[in-house]
């Protein structure tokens, strides 16, 4: 348990969807420690494209997962979500200076943000207004190299940290595969989808059950989208708000009422 | 298996969130049989606070559930958002002329919309390019009275049917649970937010667990919003946009850019 009211540095918490252990939070959580206090609240096991998932009808277990290093990171049975309720709820009690959920093994950018428990966990803290990253990686390879986007991501939470995040908002940092960056681009998320699939396959018993498989479809030729950044090299910045209204459509829509 | 080429009717997907079982899917499926040939693809179990979850490194079990009713209901193994990629995908070989989610035991206005495995469904029709519309109700008892809703639910599908949505947007529609209704108001998303707690307990083992409550805080003044609408007997309509990028602030941020 902290007490945030006497910190000197600033409070980062760390989470993710691959798992407490997984290459890509460890890395994160290294790099943090260059910036604050690191506190690590993750999912025990891996809890990708668990969305914006909560645990409401069973309860929750939260344990310390550090016992040599002053109770610092604790693994949840629950959802990334809940990783981020729990830690402001019960680990923090309050809100911490920095969200930060990755290094995610795998793409988070165009559609997949609203599959991605990473991002989820991010828009989380945005909705209990603390500046939130998600970092996501588009080589989802567990022995990846990561320390080659050390200075980005560290540029990235060194400027949140300093200058905060707009209202309602949080960012969705993907990093790209080749070999050399370019550099930075703020986008839009492109418009893409799934093309889905699934593989029916019949079990010992003969009985039927299905596997998602699906090819990812980029047909938004815009220059000023994550895809595009992300095949060109640069790594791709999109603020990504919870107010799912699309207010341009109010107007439009009003012929309903009555 | 359905044979979507020599159809008459529209066909209607029915989904939700509470289970194929639940009073709210059940009036709803009774409802959309008056407007077109209705299939059902729905969980075989509870999934509420979902969220826009999807199973990917678990196969997913997709059973008929009405053997003596020429095969139109399924019981499904997976999330609100497997229901429907499955439907898509293995039950209708293409996309129905309408997707309706619910009616949720349960509101999902506001800040709820990121939670809800009713709402996540219709998204996901969003994003397959199907006019998708998700029913819930603020009185969450499994009694309550549905049938007071019947003119406006039919009036809302039928528009629908009959002239699709804007792109990329399905409908949010929340039923207030005042005894009169004073109309329908299209609205944007109130900015409220809940107050987590959890509360935490010991098994019999002596280990700790939690469970999530909360407080629902709308601070959100705003009378275009959906809290307003339903506090005020209107039934609530927002569009609801896959599209999370925040567009005003992509400028803001590009000082990030390098």
């Amino acid at each position: 348990m902290m007490n945030l009211k006497n910190k000197k540095k600033p409070v980062i918490l760390v989470t993710n969807d691959d798992g407490i252990t997984a290459p890509g939070i460890r890395h994160l959580i290294k790099l943090m420690k260059k910036l604050g206090d690191v506190v690590v609240v993750a999912p025990d096991k891996p809890q990708s494209g668990m969305g914006h998932a909560i645990t409401i009808a069973n309860p929750i277990r939260l344990e310390p997962a550090d016992k040599h290093e002053h109770n610092k990171e604790y693994s949840c049975s629950g959802t990334p979500v809940d990783c981020v309720k729990l830690a402001v709820n019960k680990i923090l009690h309050g809100k911490p200076d920095l969200l930060v959920s990755g290094i995610n093994h795998g793409s988070n950018s165009s559609i997949n943000v609203i599959y991605s428990g990473t991002m989820s966990a991010a828009l989380e803290g945005a909705i209990e207004s603390i500046p939130s990253i998600g970092f996501s990686m588009i080589d989802s390879s567990i022995d990846a190299d990561l320390s080659k986007f050390d200075t980005y991501i560290l540029a990235i939470a060194k400027n949140v940290l300093k200058k905060g995040l707009p209202n309602k908002i949080c960012l969705n940092v993907n990093l790209p595969k080749l070999k050399t960056i370019n550099g930075l681009r703020v986008c839009r998320q492109a418009h893409a989808y799934w093309a889905d699939e699934y593989e029916m396959r019949k079990d010992p018993h003969q009985k039927k059950y299905y596997w998602l498989k699906g090819e990812f479809i980029n047909n938004d030729k815009g220059c000023d989208t994550d895809e595009w950044a992300l095949k060109n090299g640069y790594i791709s910045v999109v603020p990504v708000e919870y107010d799912f209204t699309a207010h341009y459509a109010i107007e439009q829509l009003k012929e309903l009422e009555s």
